[in-house]
């Protein structure tokens, strides 16, 4: 069955989300069309105005309105500590942790060059104009534990370090409140390997 | 951490979405202002339009633009026979089965009381006045299997009666290509109360 031409391309659209297939754009769809127009329209202006609206911060590529994130225009944060991210979801969870008082420098992505991601697209650049004000003394890599986030974080410590500033990389180890048996052996080796003298 | 004005609007928004709690809702803004912004306005433009064009079926319900849907405008189709379905999507699946050539009249849900939902706001007057036009000789009543799509169906089934015109539920049992062991008691009861003789 055709849709009708709006329907259709409203369908097709809505596939663009990331984890939307065929099926639940077509659920979406219906759903904003019938039970939620007022939603709908909201959602359609919303997303015209933070197109607009929302660039990346000049300072840390972070989302946000205005020329700097409310993270580095922050007098209160700790400017000599700096924590690499791939991603503003991870920015948003790191924060949410509660543990972590310094500015951050989000990469929007990790080394791929086979989909033509090299140190350019992740703003080292940007990164290394950073480092080169004297003020960061210390640089927290927090790319994801993946092969492609390893690479990233050896990459980066190799150009921090050539920058004179200290380079370290987020503990791997067993999750809190996980359990011994459920996890994997190469984070369990990891744990060891990690392991920390009590006092 | 609080989001910029516009950037949590939108978060918002996209909760409006069936199936997108937070979490999603927050990917799917950073996948649409970072990578996808080109997607992004795609989708802005093309669910204002179809809020704008989209409405209903003056004769099924069916979420259409202009004022009859492409099935009820089609002069091929069965008019004699009319399949009344909960949603838009059900017309869809059984369009895409090939099985069917007659019409349809889409209920935009199913009876629940709990919710404000009676024979009203399921369009029960205007399928009456199709009743009465005299052009239907079977109505088939495709609810979902639910219990309340059953008493939805039980309804209308009266409903239909009463207006002289022969009512039929679509046949519950096993699904094909699946296997018995697998099949629920309450369908195989199904299956075997309408078993059918074999010529």
């Amino acid at each position: 069955m055709k849709h009708s031409p709006a329907l259709g391309s409203l369908i097709d659209a809505l596939r663009a989300l990331p984890g939307v297939g065929p099926k639940s754009a077509q659920r979406m769809a219906f759903h904003l069309l019938h039970e939620a127009r007022a939603d709908a329209r909201v959602l359609s202006q919303s997303l015209a105005q933070a197109l607009e609206r929302v660039g990346r911060c000049s300072r840390c590529r972070m989302l946000t309105e205005g020329p700097l994130c409310p993270t580095c225009a922050n007098p209160q944060r700790d400017a000599s500590t700096l924590c690499i991210v791939e991603s503003p979801a991870d920015v948003v969870a790191i924060e949410r942790s509660g543990g972590y008082r310094g500015h951050y420098f989000v990469l929007m992505g990790h080394l791929s060059p086979i989909d033509g991601v090299g140190p350019e697209q992740l703003g080292v650049g940007e990164l290394e104009t950073l480092l080169d004000t004297g003020a960061i003394k210390e640089v927290i890599l927090a790319t994801n534990p993946t092969v492609e986030g390893e690479v990233t974080a050896h990459f980066l410590s190799e150009l921090v370090r050539s920058h004179g500033v200290a380079a370290s990389r987020i503990a791997h180890g067993v999750p809190v409140g996980g359990e011994l048996e459920y996890v994997d052996g190469g984070t369990l080796a990891h744990a060891l390997a990690g392991r920390q003298a009590l006092s």
